[in-house]
This record gives C-alpha cells, sequence and structure tokens, in this order.
C-alpha cells in the first residue's frame, strides 16, 4: 500500500517557504509485534514545529532533511498487531505529516468520540490544551480577582488559558490580531476585553484593561506587547513562557535597544516569578486535566474553535498561515473524512 | 548639639557626581517618647542607593531633593526614650548618611558585639547577608553537586551566596572584576573558580567553569556575562534577579541587538526559573539567618571582608566608587570610632 507524506527538503531561512516541503509517497507497512497501523484523519500544526524544522538542537529532536515533519496526528487503526487496539479504534499520536503511520501501542491513545469530537485531541483535549492547563493552574496560580493577560488570545492555547482563568474567577486579558479575533474573545470566549496588537494605542489599551496590574501573563508572542505586559504586572506576578511566535521566523536577534536590564528591572521591583514551559513536563497532571477538560467541555464552560485546511498537500501553505497568525482557532489539516462527523 | 548629614542636592544623570550631594548641618533632637538618639559608627553603601536617589519611584520611597540619603547604619544610643535600650547600647537601624540619628525603638535592633562585630550588621549579618541566604536557599534551592554562578563575587552579597553554596556542597564559579577579586574570592572563600568579566575569553571562561551548565544563577550584575550565563543554564534552573549593577547609571537602554527574544528562549528551552529578589519579602527568614550566619562564621565557614572609608564626607565618593566596582568586600563608611574593634 502507498501512502503519502511530506518531508522537510530544507532547513527554512525566515519564513519557511513551498520549497522547503516536498509531498511524496512511501510504502505502508503492517504493523509489527506491538504496533498499530493508523490511517490519520487530523493532523495538528502548531506553532512549536517551527523550532523543530529549523536544523538546530532544541529541547527535542530536530526535523533532518528528508525526513517527514513531526506532529501530533488524530487517526483510526487500520491493522493492528497490539491487543489494546482493535481495526476501527480512533487513536492520537505522533504520526507526523503522514497519510498513515505505524506506532508501538504504548505511543497511542484511545479516543471516545462520545465523550469528544476526536479532533479536540489536537487541541482542547490535547496537547494545546494541556499547555494552557498545566501553564496556568502550576506556574500561574491564578486567585479569584487576580488578572490573567494572555497574548495570541484566540488561538488554541490562548483561548483555553482564558476560559480557565475565567473559571478560576479572574478578570481576563486577552490580546490578538484584528478585531474579528478580538471580538470572538469577548463575545464567545468571555473574556473582560481583548486589545488589538495592531491598534495604535495598543499599550494605553492594555493599560485601561488592567487597571489592578497584571498578576498572571501566560506570553505565546513575545515582541512589543510582552513588553508593555511586563511593565503592567502587579507585584508578585507570574510570567509563563510558553512561546514567542512573533520572533520564529527571525533570522537574526531583533534591532535595539536591548530591552533585557528593563526586563531584569521588572522583575526585581515586581519580585516577579518567570518560567518557561514545556508541556512534556507536566505529563503526571494529564490525567486530572482530561477530567477536567471533559467536564469544562460538556458544561459549556469551555468553547473552542477549529481553523480546518482540508488534504495533505495543504498543510505546508496552512503552517505558513499559522506563523503569520492566519488562523482562527486551533490550525487542523483534514487528510482523510472524519466518519464521527 | 549639632550633627552633620549629607543630602540630595541634585538627581545624578548618569554616573553620581559630587555636585549631586551636600555636606550640612543639623541640629540633633533629643528622642520623643520610644525613641532613642544614636550615634552613626558606620554607614552602609549599597547598591540599591542609586535607585533611591534617581527620583523615580520604585519599590520603595524615592529620596527628595534636600532630604538626607538614606541607608542603614549601625551605631551607639547616646540618649533613649526606651526602655528597651540604654545609652551605650550598640544598634543597627535605618539611620542614613548622617552623624547621629533618632528612631523609633522599633526601628532599632540591638547588637551583641560578643556575637560578631557590629560592623557586620551591614553586610554578612545585615541586608547583604540576609539578601544572599534567602535568595540562595528559598529561590535558588541548591542540591548538593549542583553548579551555582554568582557575579559581583567578591562583594558584600555575592561573597556569601558563594560561601553557603559550597556549604550546601555546590560546586561554585563566581564572576569578579579583575585577577585580585577573583584570586581572593578563590583562595580566601574557596569557590571553585572565579571568572574574571574583563577577560577576552570570559565566555569560554565561564563554559569551562561549568561543563554540566549552572543550575542556580545569582545574579548582581546584568550586562554581557549576565547573558552568557543564561546560555549556560541547565534543565531546570534556577535564576535569582538580585541586581543589574552594570546598568544603574545608564541614562538609556543600552544598543541592541534587543536580546530579550534570546532570554525568552533560553527560559523556554531550560524550563527555567526566573524570580526577583527584594530582601524586604524575606522579614520572616530572619531569625533562622541570624542564627545559621552566626554559627558559620564562629566555625569559619563564612569569612568576609570590609572594605572601610573614613568620614562621613567621603560617602559619596566611596558610593561612586562602589559603582564602578572600585570596592573589594563589603562598602562602609565610619562615621566614628568603634570603641569595640
Amino acid at each position: 500500500m502507498r501512502g503519502e507524506q511530506i518531508i522537510l527538503a530544507a532547513y527554512p531561512v525566515g519564513e519557511p517557504g513551498d520549497v522547503d516541503f516536498t509531498l511524496e509517497n512511501f510504502i505502508v507497512m503492517p504493523p509489527r509485534v506491538g504496533e498499530a497501523l493508523c490511517e490519520t484523519i487530523y493532523l495538528s500544526l502548531d506553532p512549536y514545529m517551527r523550532g523543530r524544522i529549523s536544523g538546530q538542537a532544541s529541547c527535542a529532536q530536530p526535523v533532518k532533511i528528508g525526513d517527514p515533519i513531526v506532529g501530533g496526528t488524530v487517526g483510526r487503526v487500520v491493522a493492528s498487531d497490539d491487543a489494546r487496539f482493535a481495526v476501527g479504534d480512533y487513536v492520537v499520536g505522533q504520526g507526523g505529516w503522514r497519510s498513515h503511520w505505524t506506532a508501538s501501542g504504548d505511543a497511542l491513545r484511545r479516543l471516545n468520540p462520545a465523550v469528544a469530537p476526536i479532533s479536540t485531541a489536537l487541541g482542547v483535549m490535547g496537547m494545546p490544551g494541556l499547555t494552557a492547563y498545566a501553564g496556568l493552574i502550576e506556574i500561574g496560580r491564578p486567585l479569584p480577582g487576580q488578572t490573567v493577560v494572555v497574548s495570541a488570545a484566540s488561538g488554541a492555547v490562548g483561548s483555553v488559558v482564558g476560559q480557565i482563568a475565567k473559571a478560576h474567577g479572574c478578570r481576563v486579558v486577552g490580546i490578538a490580531g484584528g478585531p474579528e479575533k478580538c471580538g470572538y474573545v469577548v463575545d464567545e470566549l468571555g473574556f473582560d476585553a481583548c486589545v488589538d496588537h495592531r491598534s495604535p494605542d495598543v499599550n494605553a489599551e492594555m493599560a485601561a484593561g488592567c487597571p489592578d496590574g497584571i498578576d498572571v501573563l501566560f506570553e505565546n508572542v513575545g515582541g512589543e506587547t510582552f513588553k508593555t505586559a511586563l511593565r503592567l504586572t502587579a507585584v508578585h506576578a507570574r510570567i509563563i513562557v510558553c512561546g514567542f511566535i512573533s520572533a520564529y521566523n527571525l533570522t537574526e536577534a531583533p534591532p535595539g535597544p536591548d530591552s533585557l536590564i528593563e526586563m531584569l528591572g521588572q522583575m526585581q521591583v515586581k519580585r516577579a516569578t518567570m518560567r518557561g514551559l514545556l508541556v512534556g513536563d507536566f505529563e503526571a497532571v494529564r490525567p486530572r486535566f482530561l477530567v477536567d477538560m471533559a467536564t469544562w467541555i460538556a458544561a459549556g464552560t469551555i468553547r473552542y474553535c477549529e481553523d480546518i485546511t482540508d488534504g495533505l498537500a495543504a498543510a505546508p501553505s496552512a503552517f505558513q498561515g499559522l506563523l503569520r497568525g492566519q488562523n482562527f482557532g486551533k490550525a487542523l489539516v483534514r487528510v482523510a473524512v472524519d466518519p464521527t462527523r
């Protein structure tokens, strides 16, 4: 059997281009002992993937030239040599940008479509949801009445951060790009306010949105609004460094002045705590997360939005759009029909 | 009775100059009910004072033009209307740059010259010592075998940080300016290594000194070595932002490139924690600190060095020297003879 996959053709310099990716056929092998063969239904597009294809070592193995692009996938088991998985089971795993993937049963988790749509295993019920949950609750430790600010507020992580913070009784201010996203964040997700980072008055609007300062800053973007938010932190603020998508395509450090000293000053005067977040450190939190999130989704406490692109071949351009902030909600590629919808 | 004091004549712009300070007489008033009048023996010079005389609001009230410069002082009670203090008692308080000060008894702490020299109440047994103790132990949480790096390693805070870390079984690398200070840090204080930040090979020397990365970074200086140290942090590193003396005299942000994004990247990849330290948050730790430190000093575990300048009038120039790193050890001004020495 033949499948399709997208491999890394070249390490992108700056913004990834079409020439950095190649769609090719590969021979799908039957599963070996303890493995299952899965047909991909959805593949996840996430900002962290930009780091994986940069050719530079990081906290995870970089993708090599000629290798398939890595990433989370939801699919259906089409052949199994692991007694825990039967043909037709829906699973989430790390299939990457491929039409089919083979994995050890230990690297798969069965999904129950009755609990939540299977696509959510890549979003609110998956890595981005756990990132939001662990980062906000374990690092941010928000208290009722405190102010939580989250950037990329309409995105897969930010939207969940803000809604969990609302469920904790916090004042929640989002930062997003453009009036449509900002409106969604306030009107649909229930944030108290959302500042458009493209607004000429963005600094004044952020200050107005946070009259008592920022107690928890969940940072996904970096850039100028991050500096503004740092200045607005309250005493003993907690800052979660989840990402800085504004810089992922940069080929060199931004021009000066150097704001590192100002950051140190804010950290000291506010006695703030900043912590880098990688979701892999919070595997122990996952069982509690899955229970809480399923409850919240069922109760309507957590809402979500998916931005679905059809066809494996469209993955590179959808990924480029994600890095430009063109997606609206969790970015997914639908590789095959979802029989559960 | 007349005393002498140094008042703030102007807010310094950049490096403080002699014209920013004025020595003048003032009328020493007898203590009111619940107060004691103290004769200053030592006054403390500390980097944080630069912020207090900048005219800008910070975590503490700024010194106003015409007001005496604030700061810790050790002295002797010369008149008392507080039953807890008798004439002749040695005390530590917040007298500022004055020959005499009057304070509520609640703002004084009696010193026992038999436990430790009274001057140490401004150094190892005082604010800098508590800063080092609380920052390293409460925030840094060093474990045996881990690597601790501290800048301004021969200074009042850094020297204590490194010695406490050694007592905790850590590998300790200092950063200091010039071979004399570096030699003292290794030979007298027992650090494993000390890197001269003026060395042309400073980056390579820091990497060589920390072959397993940096688990705890106690930052007093900021600047280029801070960036180098950030790159050398190990996974789950703890970074204590105690100060950044390299920037205290700056009148604008340093030129670019902007290293903030690189900092965010290091924070995330290393899942590091950075926390701003103000000693005032750790008053609850002081009783334990005083017991531990007296024990360590008596046992020779903690050694210290004082850089004493004579005469109140010399305080401004000694303070200017402190900001240039010209002091060697805890900077003090001896305002009157110390009868206990």
